[in-house]
C-alpha cells in the first residue's frame, strides 16, 4: 500500500459537554503548553512545527497530544502537515470565562516578571513572619 | 530531647507575589486537591485529618503539601494538630476572580453529571463527525 494512503488513527476530541475541567487545569499548568495556547488564542489555526519552543519534537507531540484530548485544541491533519486551533468558542460553552481567567492570570504574572523582578522582598518577608 | 520540644521543619508558604499561576493549575487539576479547596471555600479553617476525602493518609499528606507550596493554603501547627485554611484574599490579590471563576467552573460540572448523565450523546456524535 503507497505511503499516501495508509491510514492512520484519526484524531480524537472530546466533545464540548464532556471536557473535563481537571484536565484543562491539568494542560494549562505546563509552561510550553501555556504557550501553545495564548498563540493560539491570538490566531485561528498553526501548523504545528511552526510554534516558537524550545522542545524536542517527541515532546511537543505529547504536549499537542495532551491539549487535544483535555478539549482545549482542535487538529487537522492536511497533506501531511497537523495543524492546531484553540477550541475558544466550545471552553466558552462548557466554561464561561475559564480561559480568558487563566489567559488574563498568566498575563498578569508575566507582566510583574517583566516589570519588577526584584519587587516582592517586602511581601516575602511579612509571608516567612506568617508562616 | 522529651518528643514535644523536639523542633519539626517550619511549614513554608510562598508570598503572595510569589504565587505562581501554573503551581495553582497544578494544585487544581487533582480531585482530592480540588474537593479539599471546595470544603475550605466554605469554612474559614479545618483540621487536616478532618476532610472527607477516601486517600491514604501519606497520600493526603502529600496533597496538602502541593496545595500549600501552591499558594492554595495557609496551614499551621497548634497542640500536635494541623489546621489548613485557604489563602482566598491572597490568590484574590494575585489572579483576581481566578479562583472563583474555577471554583464556579467544577460547581457547573458537577452540577452538569448529576442532572443529566446521559444528556450529552448528540454533542459527542457532533464532534466525531468533525474530529
Amino acid at each position: 500500500m503507497p505511503r499516501s494512503t495508509r491510514r492512520r488513527p484519526a484524531l480524537t476530541h472530546p466533545a464540548t459537554g464532556e471536557i473535563d475541567l481537571l484536565d484543562v487545569l491539568h494542560a494549562l499548568s505546563d509552561p510550553t503548553r501555556m504557550t501553545i495556547v495564548r498563540i493560539l488564542r491570538a490566531e485561528p489555526e498553526r501548523a504545528c512545527g511552526t510554534f516558537p519552543v524550545d522542545v524536542a519534537p517527541s515532546t511537543l507531540s505529547h504536549h499537542f497530544k495532551v491539549l487535544r484530548e483535555s478539549g482545549l485544541i482542535h487538529q487537522r491533519e492536511e497533506a501531511n502537515r497537523k495543524f492546531s486551533a484553540l477550541r475558544a468558542v466550545d471552553l466558552e460553552q462548557r466554561f464561561p470565562g475559564l480561559l480568558d481567567t487563566i489567559l488574563a492570570a498568566h498575563a498578569r504574572a508575566e507582566a510583574d516578571v517583566q516589570a519588577e523582578p526584584h519587587a516582592q522582598a517586602e511581601t516575602c518577608a511579612r509571608a516567612e513572619t506568617r508562616a
